[in-house]
């Protein structure tokens, strides 16, 4: 067989992506799933034959860009009455999961060399997108309460002075990943009102807003502006299932009108009838179901991180979401033990894979969405007993 | 209300895409639908809910990059029966609509400046993603057999004395959009030799190819191929519905890799589910029934255009697919009346949408496939009607 040379066709920008192997640990503490437990399953099969029988045939058109209409009006009520945001179906594109969004946006927004904010430690999927569109990535330092406001405002004038643009910053204020913690309502003006003194939009990812278990909701950055600066992303992956990939941005029509160059077709419509049907009744009680479930496997996680750790390492306590954020003794290297703790049997992420800058490998996100309450329990005890038998313990 | 600005934020490549209206004529021949009475909606509702039964709970992953691992297998084994060729699933990558495998791969091939050849009336989709990734678009002359192999050569061989890059040909050889022919097996085998002489590789979109209402099937140039200069593209939007957005790629691993980098995520793993566990039961049935259906109706439009249209204008008589190709006496100006003949009850598309040099103002493309019969008779008609009182016919 005479291969095809394809060395000199290559786009000069087309990085290699290697396939996932998308292998799991017997303890999978690595990567973010939700409760497979009560994914809506018949729910969703019940909710598509409705939608079908009643306005299937719409499928042989191919769906409008902004994505299926009713889907849109749904959004948009919530946003208004969850997350106080003053917004029209108009406003709305749905996307191909979060992830979609917020490729559209980047895209959108950079030139090769340009500078993208981003928390600390952050999202590993959009770090890699903002890469791959020429971006310089920069962390910005962060406490318990969120963004820290003086050290936005020095790294921004800082990216500037070096002659920098910086484009936007993109922040996850509720249940921050990897952090775990969510940005204080004063943190979140201070941000906007820093970003706004230096003409820089920032990207609020709400993916995560609807899993609190705990304590009070925060007030989105999206209804704390009426200028237009926030770009505002949510998901259907948390609460209907990764799988349904649906998401969506909320941004002014000019930002729009730029994203949607970077989309192919519209959303799926068979997923959009299903979802839509299903949220109009269940949207709620579904995830009233689904956070209480999560909230038992945190306790889990939290309670086998004390029996286990104790005083060898310190970890975030969240409200909601899927992660706790595990910090050890400065100089312990879960980086390079990584790969020998998948082998013995626990997965997860150290923080180096988080960090624009690389750091943090005394660090690991743990996630607790997927397992049962007792693996979490079970499989945080065999991560102690791997840390033990391997010497990290002991730095 | 302060206007956040972002006129100096925006990436230097995103150009302004405006929503599409979606607007649908009285009689609509514009938009490539296909039949609405025939989609599958009871057997998708079904097929659904036993997969989702079976394996639902997968939901809670993120899907793997290539797709769900069922459909790919089902797709290598049809286009090992119904397309002779040699493909295995890991050579496939399932994507949204075949719409984000062309977009994909003309990432990764394409810098600003390179010749994306085309045949010299194509896919208006195709060439949109083409030219917003900063390629030149050059149609090759083609005939009644498909692209002239002697027109390919000078061509590539013109664009390379210009100092520029030929990165790929881009063809529908089967019912080809917009002009409905299906390109021989000579031709096939000639076009290949050609690009394969100047080491420029094939994309062969082969996205009709299931709707053969008549006539003997030629083998994919995929098929005629094992060097792995042919990127097959398919589609299931016409097999099922364009709303489920299901497509794929098979490339050679060194180009699936670089491909990879430019898609959001996996594929919707709940269209996957329920298309998958339909065809393994209803592929061929269905199809049998849709090609039905399609025939009647281009029948109706052949016969429509014989009785209104005699020899004022000549059509293609496709064997398949979902369009007739009309051109009228050069001269007659399709493309400035097209607005017109819209607001008067009837849609179509001129030739100069789909020439990437703007040729083709007397010739426009009918699509047949979303009307009942009746209704394209009744719309070719009107057609001929409004052309009659607004002095198109006497050019």
């Amino acid at each position: 067989m005479t291969q095809f040379n394809y060395n000199s066709l290559f786009a000069e920008r087309a990085p290699i992506t290697t396939r996932g192997a998308n292998r799991h640990a017997t303890y999978d503490f690595a990567v973010a799933y939700p409760d497979p437990d009560t994914l809506p399953l018949t729910g969703l099969a019940d909710a598509l034959r409705v939608a079908l029988e009643r306005e299937g045939r719409d499928l042989a058109y191919y769906p409008v860009s902004a994505g299926y209409p009713p889907l849109r009006e749904l959004v948009a009520e919530k946003l208004q009455r969850d997350r106080q945001m003053d917004v029209s179906p108009d406003d709305i594109i749905l996307t191909s999961g979060s992830g979609e969004a917020i490729n559209m946006l980047i895209q959108a927004l950079t030139n090769p060399g340009d500078v993208l904010l981003t928390e600390e430690y952050v999202y590993l999927g959009t770090m890699r997108q903002m890469r791959l569109w020429g971006a310089n990535v920069v962390g910005v330092k962060c406490d318990n309460e969120g963004i820290i406001p003086e050290a936005l405002d020095e790294t921004i004038r800082a990216q500037t002075a070096a002659g920098r643009r910086v484009k936007f910053l993109y922040t996850i204020p509720t249940f921050q990943n990897p952090l775990g913690w969510t940005m204080t309502l004063e943190r979140r003006r201070r941000t906007l009102e820093v970003c706004a003194s230096h003409g820089v939009p920032v990207m609020e990812d709400d993916c995560y807003v609807d899993l609190r278990f705990e304590g009070e909701d925060v007030t989105s950055m999206g209804s704390m502006d009426d200028s237009g600066q926030v770009l505002y992303v949510g998901s259907m992956s948390k609460i209907i299932a990764p799988g349904v990939r649906m998401g969506y941005m909320v941004a002014p029509e000019r930002v729009r009108e730029r994203a949607l160059s970077f989309k192919s077709g519209g959303v799926n419509q068979f997923a959009a009838l299903a979802i839509n049907e299903y949220l109009r009744s269940e949207m709620y009680e579904h995830i009233d179901e689904e956070n209480q479930a999560l909230r038992v496997k945190r306790d889990a996680m939290l309670a086998a991180l004390g029996e286990h750790f104790g005083n060898r390492a310190t970890w975030s306590r969240p409200e909601g979401g899927l992660y706790v954020w595990l910090t050890m003794p400065q100089g312990t290297d879960l980086a390079s033990f990584q790969e020998q703790s998948f082998r013995e049997g626990v997965g997860y992420y150290n923080g180096t894979m988080f960090s624009p800058e690389g750091n943090g490998a005394n660090m690991a996100r743990l996630c607790f969405g997927h397992p049962t309450a007792e693996t979490v329990s079970a499989g945080i005890a065999e991560l102690a007993n791997i840390f033990e038998r391997n010497g990290i313990f002991s730095g």
